[in-house]
This record gives structure tokens, sequence and C-alpha cells, in this order.
């Protein structure tokens, strides 16, 4: 296995795709894919992580910083840049082994061939930092002219979010200061630069940027290097951001790019040596796998608590930047078993915004914790009541993500408890996780409604993961998740009084104590449904009424390419279709809850009604084939997860406005599918097992877990399995 | 006042609201004020009570009879008709005193004028039975030929509904016999003619009709008149409706034209008698409303128990000839002050669909009885889930009509008890009007929620009167008018426990208690929404959240002038603006609920956020403005209602679809503003009383009403009121 994807040949089609897929990034920020004479037309960009804005009515969203990396050269006067000047050569390149991205182009100018070649790396050990190598070689003597420095003039979708942006130089340091919109915080960028070759130098200073201009004449054959150092700090990291990022450009004077980049690269050893899973037999499945896995790495938040990862990674300003229940359900599991400092470091996230989400639990008439469906800091919902836009009238449509959703705060407790499990680590729990429990068990409490007649809970008026259809009562999965909240507040409050957890902050043990034997009512007599005569479990209640047509005779009466299928009279909204999985997203997590026959009954069922429009959908498919012996089932689904950025492809533009970005939630569905799924790892009794069901081509697989404080190295060929300590 | 619409020349536009403005009818139907050489294009229909079809996936609706009425001249060899030949002079009118329709037209053709007269009368005494006169006059002498016969080939909405049609003609009597489609069932129309001038005739039959020429030659002068009776008969009738319509046409051979007409004018004189309203110094609003209860008696069902009135009357198939809670709430009063064996059968069909109902309860997972939205024969709900389309997308809109509006069994309940409060009979109660109750009550006990921690039940997902917002949780209506439902179940409970009501059928007397029980705790814990510190009771959960804009301001954000203002996402859905009366609706029903200073600020904050789309809006409105002392607040209100089908207007078209039709629930509506508002009777401790509003203009208003078996004269001037036995 190579580790780099080659990109050969240039076709501005693939500017946005090659974005998301050439990324690299160190969990501060993301740097998408793009070339460095890309402007905000061709979505150049550099994501940074929990820091939002917002102007006037538009969504919320995080920001790009000012552009650090924007170089180009002039070569006799005139511009050398994709996508205007077509080139003769191209080729860009990630090597995602140590998130390095290069490109090579070369130019025909009219008195002889030019190359420019780059590399870069978001540096993982300072996450400040960007490296950058800039190359130019002419096979004649040009006059060249590399310009490079900071463009202010950034990529937004709901922007503009910098009111002011201020550019100098000192020293022969860039800087540019920007102050944000909304809270007038500053974003900072300085750029520092070396050459060892004579050149004169001149600053260009527009309004949204800052340039030097390093001009020089070409020996012919010989390169002439620029190497660079970007550095970014906001109000997030200190008082001083502008001071910070100009004293972190100057030190980098003295810095050796071949240093900084072996200690960068070191560092991504290490984390191989953790998390990559070797697969013997199919090196297509092994390549997509953990290039899924470098994307998580990627937008892991390694530097700072209380941050999380968004639905989109750090690919860009779509999905508001915010955290979904993908982050628990779909992401944390990776971390889990490979990084578990950082799975905790998502948890603490959620513990960080309790106080958002109690407050929105009020804001609608509930008690306890309702997590925002949107996450952004401290838990604000940046979930519109309006999400979708009507294709036929322009008019915003009234959605119910944000209010109905109600399986979002099972998430939460979901990933703490589960951190509790896997890691046998109870400081989280002790340190602010009990109280999430706590308060996502009594909003679930104070959403259960009992009929005037009846002896069990319901919960109405919610949406599933199956967002296609709105406002329906008692979904199985957000009862069931319901259910394991309400008993994980239990075990939390048995834990406590039997002295096993040491939780501070109880003022009032009694009041937990009544929360507990309500929880454990509500928990045993919350209805969960069941199978039917056939096995069929109903999604909701009436889903069963519904009209069922296939896929295809959906999507044919589609009226409007891009209308959207759900809502109150979208195309799938009163069929059997939905977007993804549910009950099996249900299933997958809680197989021992039906005998197996009935899980594939309902696999068998739901299967073909699924459009898998979201990329959540196939690893819950793919695990719970797995789980069933059906590895060749899965596998297709596996596949899907595992190659969703690797492929491109999918949703990426709704009208006008971009929605693509890459799909961590996907990446980690397929490292679930993986470990959980083919490998088939499961625990039991505090003990890590496996039962392995590996796709025919695979041979072995090999790859390290964490479990409850040690590692493990997994192997497992056609014939034997081993799990030993590291 | 002269008791007669007189409409003088003719306009094509017209077509329409006169088929409605001069219609005439007998409960067993309504024949549409058009012209007797009008077909289907001009919406010509004699309507059906009671008798429905259904084709295809098309709407089921009320039978159009074949039209006996059908006529119309040649005069040397032309044909002589409206709206196709121009006339020289034309009038129509009604007198709607004594349900007489009348036609005069005068045509000029090359040698001279003609004239055409004629009469029609649906016979108040034998309601198969229609009477008409037909003549004709020239100024020369004309070849005549008088064509009258039956045409077969009628309007529907959603037909063809007659599968087969059979036409004959024998002894001079002419007979069609149709077959409907959905169920086979015959309606048989006969016509028997009679004329007093030598003809020549001849039958002519067509495919789908059958006619008589009547031949001969005009004296200058001198009319010459046929006098036609057409009768009609289903097989709701008898068994052989063909036979029984032929017998009835023959023997109207032997008729006198004068004698018939004479009984049903004294049908109609008795009629008044009972229920004339006198004004004194408003003409316009004493016509208006007697033109008001004229319309209620041509649809009130006496010819037959279990029938009910749609709420388009008798004016065709628009609205699915349907029963809705108009027939309760808007025009059960009318009949209950001035001839409660009609109220008393309205109620009757509510106790004959009780099956149906239980049916609907059950297909809903509910308990008790859930009457129809669209009540047709046997309580069969007419209402589909798709009763809107959108004018963007052509698709149907899910909507929540039938499964949310969850009101109108508490209206049928309102009927029953009301009955029995206004007549002192226990009859009804006694025979099935108990256990009718009863169920509603169940229905409502089903439909309650509790929440896990409150100690209140509550209605959620519901729709009130306010049709434009869909699916909301305790609206103020419906719960009060459920808790009316729980406490009248008590009340019957109690008297059949203390034996002063006897009530057949009640297997299990302990079951009853226990209904009784749950239904007192119900009533009692029900939640019921206050006023705010401003005085305002919210309509429903949410709606004091909504946009508060203007309804001009909604109306321009329409793209669309036939676009739905209601369903997800209509102009009015996000918005305060509402349909019609609902928080006041309930104000208005139990005014004794708050006092008079919160009643008026929640007439004057609903009032300018209420579109009044709905014909059942305005009464409410002025029923309440009335009770608070504001009678010339209430009178522009009470004058919409009494003028809705005289002024015409309104909404009578859906794309090419016509919805128009008379509107007997303004009728009723306005009866209940002069009755209850404007003279303010009311019942205390069995005792009728008044407490008189009068608008300025009014010198005397004067009337009968029934009150617990006896009948009283009313009497108010400005100075002085008298309640005195008849």
């Amino acid at each position: 296995m190579n580790w780099s994807i080659k990109r050969k040949g240039y076709s501005p089609e693939d500017i946005t795709s090659d974005g998301n897929r050439l990324l690299v990034g160190n969990g501060y920020m993301g740097i998408r894919g793009t070339l460095e004479e890309y402007r905000k037309e061709q979505l150049a960009a550099i994501n940074l992580a929990g820091i939002y804005d917002r102007v006037g009515d538009g969504w919320r969203e995080p920001l790009n910083a000012p552009n650090g990396l924007h170089t180009y050269i002039k070569v006799d006067g005139e511009r050398y840049c994709l996508p205007e000047k077509e080139a003769l050569k191209h080729e860009s390149g990630l090597n995602y082994r140590h998130g390095l991205m290069k490109r090579m182009t070369v130019w025909r100018t009219p008195r002889g061939n030019i190359t420019v070649e780059s590399e870069r790396f978001a540096d993982a050990v300072n996450i400040h930092r960007i490296g950058m190598r800039y190359s130019v070689t002419a096979d004649f003597h040009a006059d060249v002219e590399i310009v490079t420095g900071i463009d202010g003039d950034v990529w937004d979708i709901h922007g503009p979010h910098y009111d002011v942006l201020q550019a100098d130089e000192r020293e022969g340091i860039l800087s540019v200061e920007a102050l944000t919109h909304e809270k007038g915080q500053k974003v900072a960028v300085s750029d520092s630069a070396t050459w060892d070759f004579p050149a004169e130098v001149k600053i260009k200073q527009e309004k949204k940027g800052i340039y030097r201009r390093i001009i020089f004449v070409t020996d012919c054959a010989q390169p002439y290097t620029v190497e660079k150092w970007v550095t970014i700090y906001t109000s997030e990291d200190g008082e001083n951001p502008a001071e910070d990022a100009y004293r972190e450009a100057e030190s980098c004077l003295t810095a050796s790019y071949k240093a900084v980049k072996e200690a960068h690269v070191k560092c991504w050893e290490e984390r191989w040596g953790h998390s990559e899973v070797e697969i013997e037999g199919d090196p297509q499945a092994m390549e997509a796998l953990n290039y899924s896995l470098y994307h998580l790495h990627s937008v892991a938040p390694r530097h700072k608590e209380g941050l999380s990862i968004a639905a989109r990674g750090l690919s860009g300003q779509t999905y508001k930047g915010a955290v979904f229940w993908d982050t628990e359900m779909f992401m944390l599991d990776f971390f889990l078993y490979t990084e578990p400092e950082v799975a905790a470091n998502l948890m603490k996230y959620r513990i960080g915004t309790l106080s958002g989400a109690k407050e929105k639990a009020k804001e609608y008439g509930y008690e306890g914790a309702f997590y925002a469906w949107e996450s952004q800091e401290g838990g604000y919902d940046a979930c519109s009541d309006y999400n979708v836009t009507d294709v036929f009238t322009g008019r915003p449509m009234r959605t119910f993500f944000r209010d109905k959703q109600y399986h979002i705060s099972s998430a939460v407790a979901y990933g703490i408890m589960r951190y509790g499990e896997l890691t046998g680590d109870d400081s989280l729990l002790e340190e602010g996780g009990a109280h999430v429990v706590f308060e996502c068990a009594r909003f679930y409490y104070s959403l259960l409604l009992k009929r005037a007649d009846w002896d069990y809970y319901e919960i109405h008026d919610s949406i599933g993961p199956d967002e296609y259809h709105e406002r329906v009562n008692n979904n199985g999965y957000t009862n069931r998740m319901a259910k394991y909240t309400l008993e994980s507040a239990v075990q939390v409050a048995d834990r406590i009084k039997n002295g096993s957890l040491k939780v501070d902050g109880i003022s009032d043990w009694k009041e937990i104590e009544v929360l507990r034997n309500k929880c454990a009512d509500a928990a045993e007599n919350l209805y969960i449904p069941k199978p039917d005569e056939e096995g069929i479990i109903e999604q909701f209640e009436g889903y069963g009424k519904l009209e069922d047509v296939s896929i295809d005779e959906v999507r044919s009466r589609l009226l409007h390419e891009k209308e959207y299928w759900g809502g109150a009279y979208g195309v799938a909204a009163h069929t059997k279709v939905i977007k993804q999985a549910d009950v099996i997203t249900w299933l997958s997590l809680f197989p021992e809850d039906f005998p197996e026959e009935i899980l594939e009954r309902n696999w068998n069922y739901y299967e073909p009604r699924t459009e898998h429009g979201s990329s959540l959908s196939a690893c819950m498919y793919a695990m719970l084939a797995c789980r069933l012996g059906m590895a060749q089932k899965a596998y297709p689904f596996f596949l899907k997860s595992a190659a969703a950025d690797l492929a491109g492809g999918g949703k990426e533009w709704a009208g006008l406005v971009y929605i693509g970005g890459t799909h961590p939630a996907a990446s980690g569905g397929a490292y679930m599918t993986a470990v959980r799924g083919f490998a088939g790892v499961y625990t039991e009794n505090g003990e890590i097992k496996i039962k392995p069901h590996l796709p025919e081509t695979w041979k072995k697989m090999r790859f390290c877990i964490h479990y409850r404080g040690k590692e493990y190295r997994v192997e497992i060929t056609k014939d034997k399995s081993s799990i030993l300590p590291v």
C-alpha cells in the first residue's frame, strides 16, 4: 500500500472535490486541497475549528482564515495560474500517511517551459503552523516573480465575516489581522518566508491582502525554492493573537523546514502505530479505510479541551461547522479504540455545553438537557427552524430537525457511557459526565406521555434518523435510545450510591434518587415497538400503512432534481422509502434486543427501502450484516462508507450553494464496520473478544485497539485469531 | 318587505351565482336557480339529498338527478336559448316567501318578438314532485316548438355517476332510470305534461335523455302554457323507484297546478308563521336574514329520519354533499327555536351514524366515537387524506382535516345536549343520544395524554376551527369542547342513575359508571388555556411565538392567487393570521368562562388577525360582540353572515373546479346572531329570558321561539321587551 493519492492531469470540474480529497489538517485547521494560486472562486480555504460568526440573517458558520498560502508566479510579466492558464502537465497528490499535499505543474511559455512544485502540511506538532515549499524551475532564463502572501478575500458561504481587515509588513513578515462581525473576535495570520537565491523583493499591499513579490531570473534547470511558514492565532487562543502569530512566524525564520517536517512525519507515524488497519488480500479496502482514518486524524481536536468534530470536519463552512450526533454515534469508536484521550476530549465538549443544552430544553418547555442538533461553541444550536428551501417557491420550509430530533441527547449520553465502558476510566463521568447523563435522562422523562388509559409511556412528535418522515409517534430508534439513556442514569445513580463512582457537585442527593426512581420506572414502561407477525419492526406508528413503492418509483416522481424528498409533501414523505438506516441503526447498536432471525428480516425489509441519502446509512447496514454473518452483503456498504471522500461524488451543491465537504462520520462508520463488524470485536465481562466475519478476499486483518487502559494487537486470519497485549 | 329577489337583465357571469341565489328546494332536492334551457355547462342541477356515488379515485359526492326540467323553444325552426341567443329583455327572480322561481325572457326573432315565462317550485308538500309552468307568447304567428323532457347528461364534478341510463315514453309520460356506478342504486325521474292548446307531439329520444316536442303555431299575444310535473324517486325511497316515479307523474296528470301550488304556498306560510324574524327600521337586514332562513327551510330534512344538512345545502356536489360540524354548531339553533322536529331529525342522523364514528375511532387507534369530518350516509367519512392540491406542483397535499379535527365529535355531543336543554325532550337522549354522548366522551378520554411529571391531561396534535395551523397541541377550542363533552357524559350518567333519564340498551351499568368517573376526572383535570398577563388566551401552544403580521402582509406574500394559506408551508401557517374564529368560537359558546373584560380583549386581539376565510367565522365574532354590548361592532359581521348567499362572491372556484354553493351555516349563524345576539335570548333556570342589544337603526324586533315544548312570541323595542306564550 502506497498511502498516496495521485491526481494526474487537470480538469476544472475536480477543483471542488479535490479540495476535499487532498485536504490536510491538524484539528486546529483544515486546509482544503486547493492549489496555491486559487482564491475564493475555487473554494480555497483554511478552515478554523470552533470559531464561528454570523452576519445578518445568514447561517452562523465557522471562519476561514485569511489565506496565508496564496502564491502564484509571473513569468516574463505574465501570470501562470490554474485554472486560467492551461498547463502542459499537472499532477497533484496527497501522502495521507503523513498529511503532505503536493502539486507539480508545467506550463509552456513563449520562451520555454516552467515548472512549479509545492508541498504543504498542517503541522501536527505545532498546530498553529503551516509549512510550505514552493519551487520554480525553468528550462530557460526566465524573468520570474513569485508572488506570495496573505489573501484576506476569503471564501464565505454566509459572509463576509470580517468587518475590518488590517494588513502590514514588519521585518519581512507579512501579517493580516481580521475582526469578525458578530463578536469582534480577532483572527491573525502571519507569514514568514525564506529563500536561498538572490532576488529583489517588493511588498504589494492590496485592500484585502498583502504579498511579497520575489523577483529573479532563473538559470536553466535550477530549482528556486521558497520555504514559507504561515501561523494562525485567534481570540480563542489568547488575548493578542496578532502578536502571537507574528512571534511564531518570526521564530520560524530560524527553523529548518526539513526538521519541522520530520517531526510532523514522526507524529503521524506514531498515530499510525496505534491506528493503522492492515488488510491483506484487499488493497482497495485497506487504502480506502486508512484514508478514512487519515481524515479522522486530521480533524481530531487534540490541542484543546472542549472542541469536537464537525459533520464536515474542517473542510469548509458547510453544515455550519456544527457538531451533530455523527460524532458520538459514528466517529467516537475510532478514537476510543485508538486514542482515548481524543475520545475524552470529544465528550468533554458535550460536558462543557451542558448549559446550552439545558437552555434549549427550557426553550421548548422540557426539563434536563436537549442538546443542539447542530452544535456550535457553548452548545449554541445553529439549526434553523427553516433549514431547507423549497425549490418550487423559493420559500424557506419549516423543518423540525432542531425541535423534534430528540435522539441527539441520547447520542451524548451514549458517548459518555461508552467512553466509560471501553476505557474503564470513570473520570469523565466523575467530572461532569454523570450530570450530563442525568440531565439527558431528565429530558427524556419530561418528553414522556402516557395516555389516560394506558400503562406505558410514549414519545410523540419526533423525528428519527430517517428525516424524510417528520413528526412521528413512537419512532423505534428514538424510544430505544431514550430507554438506554434512562437506564444509564439509573446505572450511574446506583454506582454513586454504592460508592464506586465519586461525583462532585451533587448538592441534593435526594433529588437524584427521585430522578433515579423515575428513570427506572420510565425505562421499564417506555413503549418500544415490537416485531409484527412478519417479524418487522415498524419504524414509527403508521409506517406500515404508507405507500410501499420502490426508490426508483419515488425518484421518478421528482418534478425538480433538487427538490427535498422529505418535509410535509416531499416524494418520500408518504411512502415507505426512508433516507437512511433508522430501525437498522437501532438493531445495529443493540442486536441483542432480538433473535438473529428478526434482525435479518428487518435488514432484508428495510434495505431496499433505504435511499442511503445520508453518509451515515451504509455503515449501519454493514455492521448489522456482519453481525448476521453476511460479510459479503456488508462489504459494498463498508466500501461505500470507506470511500465516501476518496470517490467524491455525493451531493455537493444545493442550487448555487456548496454543501459538500468531507464525511468523517462515514470514515468512522467504515472503521466501526472493519473493527466491530468484520473483525467482530466485542466486549464481555470486562474482556475484549472477537468473532470475525472477514470478507472472502481478506486474508488477514491486523490492528491495535485500546481497551480499559491497555493496548492490544488483534490479528485475524481465516484460520485463527489472536488478541495480545502490545 | 317584498320577499323577492329580482335579477334584471342578463349577464353570463352570473350564471353560477344565480344558480345558488335563486335555488328552490324541499329537503329532498335542491334545484339550482338555472334557466330551463341550461345544461351541465351552466351547472344546471337537481341535487339529491343523502344519496352518494363514487367513481374511481374521485371524491365521493351526492347525485344530481336527470334533469326533468330541461326545456327550450324553437321558433321558426331556430333555437332560442340563453346564453347563446342574446335576449331583448330578461328577468329572473325568486319569491323566497314561497319558494317560487320565475323567469321571463323576450327574444327578437326575424318575424317578431317571442316571450318565454316560467315558474317552478320544489313541492313542499309532496317532496318527490317539482311543478313547473312554461309559457310562450309571440307577437306574431310563430311556428313554435317547445322541447321539454329529461336531460340525463347531468353536471358532475367527479362523475359520470350513471353507468346505465334508460329512457322511455309510456302513455305520454317520459321516464329516465339511471344506475349509479358504486352501488348500482337507481335514480328514476318521470315527467308528465299537460297543455290546453292544439299541438302536434313528437318524442325525441337521445342517448342520454328523452324529450317531447310540442309543435304549434301561435296566435298573436296569446300565451301558450305547458304545465309540467317532474317526479323523482331513488333506491333510498323504495324498491321500485321507476314505478313510483311513473305512478306519481301519472297521478299528476289529473292534478291542478293551481291547487298544488296553493298547498305548497300554504306550507311555506305555516313555516314563516313560526320562523319569520321581523325587524323594523332595517329592511336590508330583515330581508337578508329571512332570505337566509328561506335557505335553511329549503334544505331541512323533514321527510325522512336520518338525514342531515350538507355544508353547501342542496346547491350541488361541492364539499361532497357532506355534513360537517356546521350543522350542529351553526344551523341547529334555528331549528331548535322554530321547528324542533327538524332539529331532532338532524341529531338522529348522528345517532344513526354512531357505528361509522366508532369505526373511524378504531381506525385511528382510539376508543368511542370519532365522527366523520365530512359525513355521508352511514357516517362514512368522505374527507380525503389529501384534500388540497398544491398549485405549484399539482400534487395532492397531505391534509389533516380527517384525522386531527377532533372537535367534530364534541359538536355532535353539543347538538344532542342542546336539543335536550332547549326542547326539554329527553327522547333523543333516551333513544340513542345518551350512547352517542358516552361514546364521544370515551373518544376524548382515549385522546388524553398526561406528561410523566404533570398532573393534568392534554390533547396534542389537533386542528381547531382555524385550519391554517395544523397539528397543534392544546388548541383551546378543542380542549374546551372535549371538557364539555366529558361533563355532558357525567351529567347523562348521573341522570340515568337518579332515574330522571330512562335509557335502553345499557347492558353493563358498571362499565358506564367507570366511564362516568373517568370523565369526571378528565373534565376536572383537562388542561384549558388561561389568559396571559395581557388577558389573551393562546389559541394553541406556541401561537404566541408566531410571526405577528397583518393579513394584508400575509396576502402580499402569495405567489399564486389560488395557493393554500395553510398546510405546512402556507403563507399563514407560521404567522398569527388565522382562517376563522377559533378562540372566539369558544368564547362565543361559553362566555361565562371569563369576565367580560377578558372576552373583549380577546375579541380585539383576534379579530384583526382573522382572515374570515370561512363563512363560519363572522357570526361568532358577531355573537360575542353582542354579548359584550357592542351591537354596532357586531352588525357588519351579522350582515356578512346573513347576506352570504344573497351577495354571492366568496370563493367559488379552485382552479377549474367549482367549489361554491349556498352557505347554510352562515344562514344559521345570522339567525343565532339575531336571536341570541341582538335579541339576547338566553335561558336560565328553565326559563327563557332576553337581554337585547339592538343595532341603532333597529326599532323593533319580533319573532317566535320554541322553548321546552311551548312557543313564545318575542317582541323587542328600544324601550321594552316581552316574551309571551303564543
